[in-house]
């Protein structure tokens, strides 16, 4: 990914490291950088799937990777100044140490690096019809997520959305990059354009799982594990899976209870246990572990379609099911 | 243009076209929208240019036309947030209507626009590495772009600031985009690469002309005309070329009182005389006018050593004389 950022010579850089986990805000370098790093992984570990061991095949699947992770890096920095969050990964966002006017051009900056990324597949011998099909794949979820990113911001002015409204927007927000990943791994490394339509529905499902998982954790989680605390979604107003969920299948009674507490600026203790009383008279949360392991299945379906090296699919199996059943 | 919206079904895409001038906040249609369309008129100009009349090659620069001005779209509704201007082209701004959260949102999904747009040259038959090579040069351009506001708001933050890093500056955030519609506008027409890059070096030397012809109204333009009041730049104390200019070349003294001034958190009648009375010891208004007629120089010399059109030719020349001469 470093060589992305070749021949660029203003400080803009340094905050654009900063984003990417690579170095402190003083400059100094930092040797545990980054996050989970899961969209890459899935990038690379597809392109193993569909290409086996072939080392050029995964040369040019790593510029797809690094083109992933750049635009995940893009939607974090925007989306931390959207949401006025003040820390990610127990450090403060690039818009509390540079302001919000430095981050909007560092998350800018940042999607133009993945395009610079993507390109250097061309290097690594790709043809330029291959690496145009994983651009338009990358544009294609970066615009899907910004209208996933549209959909979470309008969520939070209206009182009622639906488990519809719900999905739509966590497949754009969070599916669409994760199918992107996983397509663009398998353009890459095989050329293979029905492999990649396949993996990036694949992907999209695996995203609705990883997110309906988060949100059970935000609620029922261990703050210990995941470092925030329990019921921390409640407190937030989230409309995450288990609310939606209830909104759409409590009783009249029910629902109102949870739309009155949610309209408050605020939320007391007393608020979250009645919010956590509504949510168990409709068992929200056995529902949000059916509808994580439903989209992990169709996951399953969708790859098992797919001729793919044994060894690649099994460990696509086990980050899969890492996914759906981790508990941070 | 429109097309580049096809198939997207979300409210986003009213702040879009509102960013673009084609409707209203309330979503009625606009008939006089847009702005000066600058940028795409000289792509057309230019593929006209290298490819005469030849009616498929100004099919595929339309893509190109389109994706700069949704690039120019792009910065502007980012800039507004960043500047906090809550006025354009008479008309609130897209972060006053709908919020900077949705505005960032706005910015970003236009932004993904412009590489739908250009990759439909493909349907009016370019190459795929015709179009690649576009998307490199858009994808450049933006960058530079991108640093060159990065620049900009530093600007803001230091007293002095050389005339270098103002040339510095306004090459990437205004002259990159304008060299890039001219180089895409030859690539797309006529797949000429060592034609683009001419063009492109002429293309930043004209915009360093038309911001430098901007900074002059800025200060000496008749308000009637630029519907702005005229020295406006001062009172934004704005690091215009006039004064780096006088930075550079009025004596301590001077200089002192030029700083001391500008170092105010708002700038006074009496003020704004004083720093008139700098720029005029210095002789700044000539100095302003000699700049710009430098680089409109440069890129006439840029054009002359091309085989272009004749009669596109003069419409490039007539473009080039009107940004050098223009009173708004």
């Amino acid at each position: 990914m470093l060589a992305a950022l070749d021949g660029r010579d203003v400080p803009l850089y340094d905050m654009v490291r900063y984003a990417l986990g690579w170095q402190e805000a003083d400059g100094s370098a930092r040797e545990d950088g980054g996050g989970k790093g899961m969209r890459p992984s899935l990038a690379m570990l597809t392109a193993e799937a569909v290409a086996g061991g072939d080392e050029a095949a995964l040369r040019r699947a790593v510029s797809g990777a690094a083109a992933v992770e750049f635009v995940h890096a893009f939607s974090l920095v925007h989306d931390d100044i959207q949401d006025e969050d003040r820390e990610r990964h127990h450090r403060e966002t690039v818009w509390v140490v540079w302001g919000r006017a430095q981050a909007i051009n560092t998350g800018d900056a940042l999607r133009e690096l993945a395009e610079r990324a993507l390109r250097r597949a061309l290097d690594a011998g790709a043809s330029a019809a291959t690496v145009l099909a994983a651009l338009e794949r990358l544009n294609h979820a970066a615009l899907d997520m910004i209208e996933g990113q549209y959909l979470d911001l309008s969520y939070e002015e209206r009182a009622v959305v639906g488990v519809e409204d719900y999905l739509t927007m966590v497949e754009r927000k969070t599916g669409a990059m994760i199918g992107c990943a996983m397509a663009v791994g398998a353009l890459l490394a095989a050329d293979d354009a029905k492999a990649a339509a396949a993996l990036d529905r694949a992907g999209r499902r695996l995203g609705l799982c990883f997110q309906i998982r988060d949100d059970w954790l935000g609620i029922w989680g261990d703050s210990g594990a995941t470092g925030k605390s329990s019921e921390s979604d409640i407190r937030r107003r989230k409309k995450s899976y288990p609310i939606v969920h209830a909104l759409e299948h409590a009783p009249a009674a029910e629902r109102r209870e949870l739309t009155t507490r949610y309209a408050q600026p605020e939320l007391s203790d007393a608020d979250v246990d009645a919010v956590l009383g509504v949510l168990a008279s409709v068992d929200a949360r056995a529902a949000t572990e059916r509808a994580a392991e439903a989209h992990h299945a169709a996951f399953e379906a969708e790859v098992a379609g797919l001729r793919l090296s044994p060894p690649a699919r099994a460990s696509l199996a086990e980050v899969a099911e890492f996914i759906l059943r981790r508990a941070f």
